[in-house]
């Protein structure tokens, strides 16, 4: 069981701290392998970031598809899963979208935390994209004056005011940097906290597992008659 | 790692074939444990035999907490599930819930096999407990001359028809008591057909690995202040 | 004409409260009779109390079936509803549907005044089961803060908020135990405010009067071929 | 207790079966009041048709305000009931309204039998209104070739397909001028079939001896601050 | 080509802002006419003023029909539109619906600036109508402290929390009366600021231009076989 | 006045089959220009051909962006859409968003004419992208028989179809490649149909001559703080 997982950016730093946090869940069961996108922006924040790390994207799985069960896309927004989906008939996996997803069968509502104010419509766009509006709390970022301060505190203060206020009840990093911040975090606010790193390894895995790729019915299969 | 799966019923032969199932899937690397439910009907075909589960079901949780990391409901109706996830800290999957919403990440729209015409709006209503109305495809049954004839056969012919006509890409077994049908009807259809016993195996192997529970925010904590 | 009120608990004093609203609305015109359910927790307050007072609730229906002419379930989380249609071809109401329903012909929009925190998402459910979203201002309960106080006076601040913030044009009482309380919160917060007990009146009383049942073409017959 | 039904349209003969469903429902135990609309069209077939009905509606209103309990408006597409719902403080019901609302009480999904293919989206369009597309099943009419049958030889195959293809558990008759077919067909359907003009008697008694109106709270209020 | 605008009000002075907003879109390069509607209210505020413009409304439009191309009905709540598209082949475009979906186009969710919070549940209702609530942010009126205040400074507040709390990317004037204030709001808040008028010439003009009307399939059709 | 359209294959033959529909509407009062993207392939079909196309796209709007008022994308996929609306002020119109919405003002609901059965699921996709679901009718293809038929015949048997079994009252042509097709269609089946390039030209223009463009509040603002 190979797992490769696609980290849409060119950043070496947060390549390395995807691995380890899929290192931690593997626990040397299975073999995970984490590798940063040749060509793609430093970092994912715009829809323009999104097109740019597309070739890379294609690129990567397309040499190691023979080599690997299973594939995940390591960036929140889901970027260019779809295409992915399309090119190959082994699992492709989205961190947003299994981190939600899953979120859904732990508790009544979940709250996405993002990095800033930006990306909530953004957001927003991928729940409605996956028809879990029903079952999202909020998209709550920190408030402008606390973007500054250290992550853990920030994104506490973050969870907590989804929890209180919008009721989340499980809460799901917005972002594939936030690695790391799902137990620091579940430790003070007392809710899950969804790492989508670890959450799309559950699928991932367990797709491969058991022997299962994107379906090739009609939408995701390029050479339909 | 142990997981153990609840059967809400009374019949030895599905346990039996659930057990296989699971054992498939979990190729000895974790442990996972089938049991019938005291005091159970022999099978879960109305609302009543739910009700009637219920205390066998409960009893069965509370009396292997200690021992078991996850726990799965082996009913594709998820019967008694907002219960038992309310009454324990760990993991509680329903396969009903799992197979329709790992089915939703594979392809457009999926379609869910039933056994019969009766069972058809009762799926409906817990497809949209879930919020996944707008991912369905439809919930078919085989015609009423059909329903005498060979297992496989007949849902094959219903899994042809949802994927012509209602344009599924992905087929889920509707009942627990169809394990190990997934395969042959994958091949003679050639979409991704899912067994809830193994989805939920995934999600409650997965869920147990990453140390998460239900949350006990609100919704399913019984001593919330 | 005959109308049969179970309450799902066990306590005798909820038990004579709602006679009491049923005697006024029923004016003497036809007979109402409320029992509570033997075995049944005292109060309902988990879905664990809910599963519990099952048994009592089918019994007590079963016992009293050819006797009365329609059945009303005294819990404005609807327990057992389903189980309860299911098995009687008489008509059988739950107070939280009828309130809710007869609220959305009302005004704009209803808020459900709910006891506590902890029954916000569970009330939530709820209104989605119904399909009731859409018409739903909000579900409120009063502040940690109030908790304590005169019911009257807590419930009708909450009613108050529910009306000016969340623009509720209806307010529906979460809870068969605040029945008595419609009238004092409608005079004092100027907008129509529904006791369950009284709704689900109208409507068994209609439907018995009307002939009408609950279907048995498919979801609700034990029986279906 | 004294119910007034406005027929919105000027047709004698049709004023005269809503009487006759009126007063056997009531059964001279309450008072119940038919009267066709002065100046209305001979039949509300279209938009106009509804448009020229207001006046008389509105006249009759507030002619036999202060006289009368409630209101009904016995048109299945309850033309003009947002504005009796403004002008008057008591129970103003739409029978399009009672029926559909009523019938999701009663079973799984309902279909709606409308007289001829013109109405169904004019039909679809209301069931939206009041945010009931998720348990409508069908709005269904006569095939072409049948619209010359007999009624209720022509309604009984409209519903028979309707429970049938489109899985409806209950029918809701589409048209007030359908009134005394509830009854046959449902002997003939072996389901729940509902004439509005009863439904619209259920709830507006009902509200009329629980002593509730309309809210004035805000949407329905000519003069709201 | 030439565009008709009906006011559906009789006051001259709206007529007059309506037809300079329209002359300054058109920049004489097409010819459009507003017209003040005989009989009708002052003002539309209520249901009843919508019934009471309706005659005067039908008859504009027949008057005038062979002599434009397109109509347009200048009142945010689209009073009366249903009507109007039933009885003409030509394009009838209501301004509510008209700027509510080209904000859709503009970003993420847009906001409806409402004069008051009467007007805040009927125009709830109107976006429910045409689908929009997902793309809605929020309909939002002054508060009632600002109400008195210069109409230009009180609805860039309105826009100014729209945008922030509600986080709206795009706003709407939600009253025909409003003319002229989009471009002082845009430039003030810093997003699209909508006048409904100039959005309903655009389609207007362009059906026309395109020789398109009102589909007459089924439900605009009053003379459906 | 000047319009840019960006066909987004390199397909010479498509380009100026678009010209001429855009030039026809266009009548000479306004420029309009369409240009292949370099690089791109040479037909849109799949998810990877989107991405191929997005450098050239993104090259031709910034080439042009300051000679240019408007612009349209010219797939009815509206491929790249978000990223073209993300990186200019100018309005940027997707003739898949355009057609629809406009399809919403004209009929109760439409359907979209697709090429095949492949693109069925993306186009359902994209439907729901735009909250239009509930205006749908349905997306129809040509029966796989049908599909070497002349374009004109095949498309009127799935309009025709499209009207009488799925209740369409507006047909939209889904592919840039059916321009020209409206007025054939539209003769023969007597209800609007809608070719995107001429309802993007409509909303484009008018955006244009309007003032305004994408809002760079949030989502579609690259250099948000």
């Amino acid at each position: 069981m190979k797992i490769l997982i696609i980290n849409p950016n060119s950043d070496p730093e947060m390549t390395r701290l995807i691995q380890d946090a899929a290192d931690r869940y593997a626990k040397g069961e299975f073999k995970v392998v984490c590798k940063s996108t040749p060509g793609a922006p430093k970092f994912i924040e715009t829809y323009e970031d999104g097109v740019k790390a597309a070739p890379g994207m294609i690129g990567l799985l397309r040499e190691n598809e023979a080599e690997y069960d299973g594939f995940i896309i390591a960036c929140h927004a889901d970027v260019n899963l779809d295409v992915l989906k399309e090119i190959s008939d082994k699992p492709v996996v989205g961190i947003g979208e299994a981190s939600m997803k899953i979120a859904s069968m732990l508790g009544h509502r979940f709250s996405v935390i993002s990095e800033n104010d930006h990306s909530i419509p953004n957001k927003e766009a991928l729940v409605h994209k996956y028809h879990l509006r029903n079952v999202l709390a909020s998209v709550r970022a920190p408030a402008e004056d606390d973007l500054d301060g250290e992550d853990k505190d920030k994104y506490i203060k973050v969870g907590a005011a989804a929890i209180k206020e919008d009721k989340a009840e499980v809460l799901v990093l917005g972002c594939a940097g936030m690695t790391g911040l799902d137990k620091p975090l579940q430790e003070a606010l007392n809710v899950p906290v969804l790492d989508g790193i670890v959450c799309a390894m559950m699928i991932a895995e367990g797709l491969a597992r058991y022997g299962l790729g994107t379906s090739k019915a009609r939408r995701y299969n390029p050479d339909y008659p």
